[in-house]
Parts: structure tokens; sequence; C-alpha cells
């Protein structure tokens, strides 16, 4: 049986595109805005919120709305959102193999009785900067700028709940740079990877 | 033309081993010893002592021996052992596509005219313990003190000439885990991603 492949990625490093390639070939599940909806549906936030605070978070923006609830009995929104995500995310790694993007889902699925291929999709400035600009267009912020912003939002909210390092080869079982190796040949690999798990 | 490959790896993940393996499928020169040999010529210093210093550092040991050597206008032997070996790379990297084990090739072949795929093999502790003892035998050291003296050494080596973070993705185009991978899986993909890179 295929395993359940959890993908984490650079901003612009095409690992969306990547998973749900993937995710076509071995014939399973691809879940990325399913579990957007579900969120909204069992928490009642916006769609939109749960996109921006679901897998981002501000380092200074996280520490202040901690304590700013700390010791009155409830969480955060964010630190809610979270824990239902990650019910949503266990529950559908149960039903079967599936490709899952982001959202932390290979330290969730960990501590599950669910064989996980973890994966961190990377690439150089430029395929990223090449990626981005066809898809959102270009703006006045320089690239370098606009890519880090968005990493650093992943970056904190990944160690902000996992304790862990975002990219650190130990929580992986590959790191890959879709720039070197091209969009094609890393669906080829995972796909041949996943097949012989 | 095939890339020059090289594999940085993680003591007892198995990397040489895959990297001689992927060698022979492309049909390309492996370098390991022959590098050992050739600073051995070139440096006079016993092949033993370059095994040993060629890719190993204790921070603490590089830390006298630069003060030792700082201002005497000649380099500590192991400076004089990188330069000549860093040369030997170079020189075998020009030569046309190989595969080149450890001794930081990923870095010192950045500035050169060579494409490179670099690689960084890893591996749970479990698996590198089974390749660890099945080649080197048991001992009376704590398996994870025996892995970790090893990479640490590797580490610092790492470190002290390329500043930069052994084992971080950045510095590779792939990281993989040849235990969760198998040995055999390991030298098929990058036997395959070598072919169309």
């Amino acid at each position: 049986m295929y395993p359940v492949i959890t993908i984490s990625r650079e901003f612009g490093s095409g690992g969306h595109t990547i998973g749900k390639k993937v995710a076509e070939q071995l014939g399973i599940p691809f879940y990325d805005s399913e579990i957007v909806e579900r969120v909204a549906i069992e928490s009642g936030y916006d769609k939109e919120i749960i996109e921006d605070q679901g897998e981002y978070t501000s380092v200074l923006e996280k520490y202040f709305t901690t304590n700013l609830y700390a010791g009155k009995y409830f969480e955060t929104p964010q630190d809610q959102m979270y824990r239902i995500q990650a019910n949503i995310i266990k529950d559908l790694a149960k039903k079967g193999p599936c490709v899952i993007v982001g959202r932390c889902a290979d330290y969730i699925l960990e501590s599950e009785d669910v064989k996980t291929l973890n994966v961190f999709i990377h690439a150089d400035i430029k395929s990223r900067q090449v990626r981005v600009e066809k898809k959102y267009g270009k703006t006045d912020v320089p690239i370098e700028k606009r890519l880090a912003k968005k990493d650093k939002g992943r970056k904190a909210y990944y160690r902000y709940y996992t304790d862990r390092q975002w990219g650190d080869y130990k929580n992986y079982h590959m790191n890959i740079d879709s720039g070197a190796l091209g969009e094609d040949k890393c669906v080829e690999i995972l796909t041949s990877v996943a097949k012989d798990y």
C-alpha cells in the first residue's frame, strides 16, 4: 500500500503542483483546499482566515496573542485552528494513502499508526521567481523579500507547533530541489519511491 | 553528459556504497581512496593521517592548531591537506562525470565550471547501527556515541572550511534517507536523476 505523502515546501518551489501530480499518478486523494473547507465548517472561521493562519504565523504576533490569552483558560484562535486542523489531517490519513500539503502534517502524523513519506521541496530563487510571478503576477516588492516573507511565516508556524526546524533533513525522508531536478523529475521520483515504499 | 555527483553522508548511512553503485551503473569513475592516495603523494603525509584528517576535525583541535600556527606564515598540516585535496578534487572533476564522496566536494566545485549534483545521504540510528556493526564490528561504545563522534568530526570539518552547515538542504540538490528508502532505491533514483540532469 502506498504511504501517506506529506509535502512541505518553500514558497514558489512548485510543491503544490508536484504533490497534485503525484496524487494523480498514484490515483490517491490530494488534500489541500479540502482541509481548509473542513476547518471552516468545524471552526466557524472564514476560509480566507484559515488559509492565512492555517500554516503561517509571525513570531511577534504569536508572542502577543499567546500572552493575551494566557491564563484565561481558552485557546488563541490560531491554536484552536491548529487543533481542529490536526484532527482533520489524522482523520484523512487514516482513510488511506493520500498526499497532504503543508500544515505540519509530517509532525502531526508521527504519533499515528500511519506510514508516511515526508518530503520537503525547495528551489533556487530564480526558478521560484518565475513560478511565483507566473502564478501571482509581479509586484513592487523585490522577489527575495516576497519569497522570504512567506517562508518566514511557514517556518515560524512549523517551529511553534512542532519545536523543530523547518527544512531540517532529520524531519524528512527526502529534501529535493525542484529547480535543479525539474518538476517532472520530482513527480517521477516521488511516484517511484511511493510505489516501492 | 552526466553531472559530477558529490555525496556527503552521515556515518553508517551507506553513502559510500550507494555512491559506488551509482558510479558503476553510470559507468563513470568513483573517487574515494584514489583521492587519499594522490594527497599522500603530493603532501608526503601518511595515508592513515590523511584518512583521519582529510574530512574530520575537532573544533577544539582546530582552535588550538590554528592559534599555534597563526602569524607564522605557514599553514597548519590540515589546512595544507585541505588545499592539496581541493586541487585534486577540482582536477578530477574537470576530467569528466564522476562520483566523489565527502571532503567538501560540493563546496569546492561550486566555483568551478562543472555541473554538479550534490547529494546528502542520512538514515535513522537503527539502520546505521546495523551497517556500522556489520562493517566494523561491535564495540563497548554505545552506538549513538559512535555515530555522533564521526558525524561531529565531519560536521566541524565542513563548517570550518565552507562556513556552512553540514546537511542543510540549501547546500544539496537532494537529501535522502537511505534507511527509509533502502540502498537499492537510493541507487535507482540517483542514477535516474543523473541521466536526466
